[in-house]
C-alpha cells in the first residue's frame, strides 16, 4: 500500500544508501528500466520484479502507482531519482497513495568525486535534452548559467541523432567563459568502463560525447591541484572585467 | 597512509552510503567539526577521535592531510563534503597524499526529496555567504541563475549577524521570477527538529532563515501536485515573454 521511489546512487552497491537498500528489500514488487534493476540485483529475493525498457517512462510510473494499491512497491533509478529521474512524472500522478522518495547520490556527485572537489563551490545541473522542452529554452538557462560562471554537470548532452544542443551549449559557453576552462567528460562513472576525458572549452571534441556521459565544466573559481580539479571559493582573481563577461583568462 | 574525505549524508544512518560507512569504519583516525563526528557515533570504535569546532576548517584539513602520512584517515563532512564541505580546502594541500573523496547525499537532494521532486528539472546550488567571496560576485551569479529560470538550493543562506545576503538575493530573484514562485525553507532536514515551512517568493519572513536552513527556491516548472513541489520538464507555459524576462505568472 505504499510506493519508494528510490534513486541507488551511480553504480555498483558502495554508493547506495541504507534507506535505498532498506526500501528494495522490503518491497513486494521492484519496477525499473532493467540496467537499473541489475543495479540492485543483489538485494532481490523474493520480490517480484518488473523490467521495463527505455522511452516507457510514463507506463512504468503508471504502473509502479497502480501496483502501490494493493502492495509495497520499490520504483528505482539510477543515481537520484529526483534528479532527471522517475520521481517527477511518478508523483504528478500519485495522488492518494503513500509515498516516500529516497534520495541518493546522483551522478554529478559522484563525478565531483573522482575528479576532486570541482563541484565545492556554486553549481548547477542542466539537462541538454530537448525531448521535453524547446531547444531555445536550454538556451536560455544556458545563457544565464555561462553568465553566472558557476560550474555546470550537463546531462543527457548528446547522442548519435541529438548533437545540436551540445554544439549549441559550447557556442553559448565559449561566448561568456575562458576557452581555458578546465572540461572532464566523464563516463560511466562508478561503473565498469568508467572513462574521464580531461579537455578544455577550446578544445572539446563533441565526439567524445555520449548518452551515457555526464560533461562537467568547471567554475570560474576552479583549477587542477596536481591531479585533482579543485573548486576554491575565495580563489583571488574571480572577477570578470564586467557585471556578466568573464574574459579571456578570467578562469 | 591515506585520507578518506568522507560524506556522511544529510542526517541520520539511513542516507549513509556503504562506501561512506566502510571508510569509517576502518579508519585509524576520524577527524571531523563535532557535530559530523556525533553523526558517525554509531561507526566508531577503536579509532582515534578528533573533534573540531567551527571556524578551524583550515586547521582541521591540514590535520588530517598531516596524520594520513602516517595512518589511515576519515575527514567526515555532513551531506556531501565536495558540496561547500572540507574536500575543496582540504585536497587544495594534499600533494603527495593518497585521498579518495567518498561522495553523500548532499543537503539539496535530501530536502528535495522530502518536498517532492522540485529538483527534477535543471537546478543550481548557490551559497549566499560572503565570507570568501565578495557579495558582488554573489550577486552576479544569482543574476544569472535568477535569469535562467531554474530551480535554487540557496546554502548558508542566512546568519542572526549576517542578513545582508539574503535580503540582497529576495530583491534579486523578485525582479526576474514570479511573486508567486514557491519557497521552502527547510531547516534540519532528515534530524530531529527537522521542519519545512512553505512560503512565496513574494510572502517569505526572512527571519524563519537560520544558519541551519536551507532556501528552495522553485524553477519555471515546478508546482504543488497535492503535498508535493514537482517539477515537470514538459510542463506547458514556460515561455516567458522575452528571452531573459519571466514576468508575473510565467511560472
Amino acid at each position: 500500500m505504499s510506493l519508494f521511489i528510490v534513486g541507488l546512487g551511480p553504480g555498483g552497491p558502495e554508493h547506495r544508501t541504507a534507506a535505498a537498500e532498506r526500501a528494495v528489500r522490503e518491497a513486494d514488487v521492484v519496477i525499473g528500466y532493467g540496467p537499473y534493476v541489475d543495479q540492485c540485483a543483489d538485494l532481490l529475493d523474493e520480490q517480484e520484479v518488473v523490467r521495463g525498457t527505455m522511452g516507457e517512462e510514463l507506463e512504468r510510473a503508471r504502473e509502479a502507482v497502480e501496483r502501490a494499491r494493493s502492495g509495497r512497491v520499490a520504483l528505482v533509478s539510477s543515481g537520484d531519482a529526483g534528479v532527471h529521474g522517475m520521481a517527477a512524472r511518478t508523483l504528478a500522478m500519485a495522488e492518494g497513495i503513500d509515498v516516500t522518495v529516497v534520495p541518493g547520490v546522483t551522478a554529478a556527485l559522484a563525478t565531483a568525486a573522482v575528479l576532486g572537489a570541482p563541484l565545492a563551490d556554486d553549481w548547477a545541473t542542466l539537462s541538454l535534452s530537448d525531448l521535453h522542452l524547446p531547444l531555445e529554452t536550454v538556451e536560455r538557462r544556458l545563457t544565464g548559467l555561462a553568465m553566472s560562471g558557476i560550474a555546470l554537470a550537463l546531462y543527457n548532452p548528446r547522442s548519435k541523432t541529438r548533437t545540436e544542443p551540445f554544439d549549441r551549449a559550447l557556442a553559448i559557453l565559449r561566448e561568456h567563459r575562458s576557452g581555458e576552462t578546465p572540461v572532464v567528460v566523464a563516463t560511466d562513472v562508478a561503473r565498469e568502463g568508467e572513462s574521464l576525458e580531461t579537455t578544455t572549452l577550446a578544445e572539446i571534441d563533441a565526439t567524445t560525447v555520449t548518452m551515457r556521459s555526464l560533461v562537467l565544466v568547471a567554475g570560474e573559481t576552479a583549477e587542477w591541484a596536481g591531479e585533482w580539479l579543485v573548486a576554491l571559493r575565495d580563489r583571488a582573481n574571480i572577477k570578470g572585467p564586467g557585471p556578466f563577461m568573464l574574459g579571456e583568462g578570467a578562469t
